[in-house]
């Protein structure tokens, strides 16, 4: 027997979606023709209109509705301060701790030669530039990508290209803290990290 | 900061999914973010066309792009043996194995009395003017519902309906086999599976 047309070219969507196997695909495509049509109809909508109702931001390139993005035209936010995120969730991440009051950069990745992505590929001229533009007056810039090897190279990269830039000495950079997380059980902590913990350990 | 209301109407409508959290949701929200837009085109019509291009079928009440669906109009098939299973997706598991030649019949559910499944919420009333139809010619009916609580009770009801329905013996019930899975580890067998493989037990 072969699937109706309909119901395997929505498998076939579902399973191109991140950690999606073939199985979940069709769970989910099932279950939803359990579903009144108007709940079919929004989600269809809301799929359509992601990215078409939605800009990035030409100063951070966050994704939001407005140019620029709530964040970069508070006012009350401290615009020397920007924080280099790989990805817009990282910055949903940060908004929840409330700690943040600076602005953010989004890479939209990070430097990985094994997929081709490259300098070129991702975000980074648009932070030279902003760093390099006299009237953004940016003191502080927090390398947060993910402590991956992908981003660790990237926050090396980015060191480095800094560094070329400014010729004095009026720019801090930084990167986000190493050790154990809140919650972690020593016991089970990795060699790396527990390196890290003990290199980056403070008095109390 | 507020998630713009485009990403905020696709998480929700991805956490409505079953097995998909908020983490999941975002993720897969944010991801899609990143295709081309002919690929979101593709995905919210498929999405759009599920219901509205597929049918139940009259006889089995299987999801199909035809009316009656291509099983029950297939003349090659043997249409006196009806396997009864809860879903559509259980079609599919026993169509790769090839070896069931029969007609199925859809119940679209078991009962479950904590969820308010009564006997009338699934297509059961539907299976039972099948059996009573006297042009249908059916001599076995194999339930298969799930090895669960939901499919037990449910394979117990319908044994006692359609035993009260047929006067003469002429009617085979069977349920499906139970026992050890094909490549299972005995040491981690359960006991009532033991159990069932023991009364189940074949001479080879």
């Amino acid at each position: 027997m072969k699937i109706a047309k309909p119901i395997q070219a929505l498998i076939e969507s579902f399973q191109k979606l991140p950690g999606v196997g073939p199985k979940s695909a069709q769970r989910l495509t099932y279950y939803l023709l359990h579903v009144p049509q108007i709940q079919l109809d929004e989600f269809s909508d809301s799929i359509m209109r992601l990215k078409k109702d939605t800009v990035l931001c030409s100063v951070c390139k966050n994704i939001g509705e407005t140019e620029p993005c709530p964040i970069c035209s508070d006012k009350s936010r401290d615009h020397t301060q920007v924080l280099v995120v790989e990805q817009p969730l990282d910055i949903l991440a940060f908004e929840r701790t409330g700690k943040f009051k600076g602005v953010y950069h989004v890479l939209h990745g990070a430097i990985n030669p094994l997929e081709n992505i490259g300098p070129d590929e991702i975000y980074i001229q648009q932070l030279l530039d902003r760093i390099s533009n006299m009237e953004s007056g940016i003191k502080e810039v927090i390398i947060a990508t993910n402590p991956t090897m992908e981003g660790n190279a990237t926050a090396m990269y980015l060191r480095k290209q800094i560094q070329l830039l400014i010729t004095d000495n009026q720019l801090l950079i930084t990167r986000l803290g190493m050790g154990i997380p809140t919650g972690a059980d020593l016991e089970y902590a990795d060699e790396t990290t527990l390196t890290q913990a003990l290199e980056g350990r403070r008095e109390i």
